[in-house]
């Protein structure tokens, strides 16, 4: 099973644009994990190491896509 | 069967990542057509219409998703 990481951090706007876009990924062969950095901030350096630059962004075997364009990580650390 | 475009301008980095982000989408849930919009100008005008506003970007149930930043739509139109 591959691994799709969806990071976000809470943008009310954005929650269902997130939501459809995950429901698109094939969870027979992606096991998709969601974390939101505002709840969970340590992990803001684990996606950062991953190339995370924005939030939401989706990595994908370890690859990052960057989808709109919520906030910066700056702004995630606040 | 819901619907899935991806527009993209041939972008040569972006290719790998683009092919490798389609194929995480559910083909039982979704018909991704591929459009290249340098090829098919004719339909930049539908991408616009959709809310792209630069490509690569994915529309998923008539909502854009820009995916990373290649060009501008301004730029796709020369």
């Amino acid at each position: 099973m591959k691994k799709a990481t969806f990071y976000h951090a809470g943008c009310p706007v954005c929650i269902s644009a997130e939501q459809q876009f995950i429901s698109a990924i094939d969870s027979n062969k992606y096991e998709v994990e969601v974390v939101h950095l505002g709840e969970t901030s340590a992990r803001i350096s684990e996606a950062e190491s991953l190339g995370v630059k924005s939030v939401p962004a989706m990595v994908v075997d370890g690859q990052p896509f960057h989808i709109n364009f919520g906030a910066s990580m700056e702004d995630v650390k606040g």
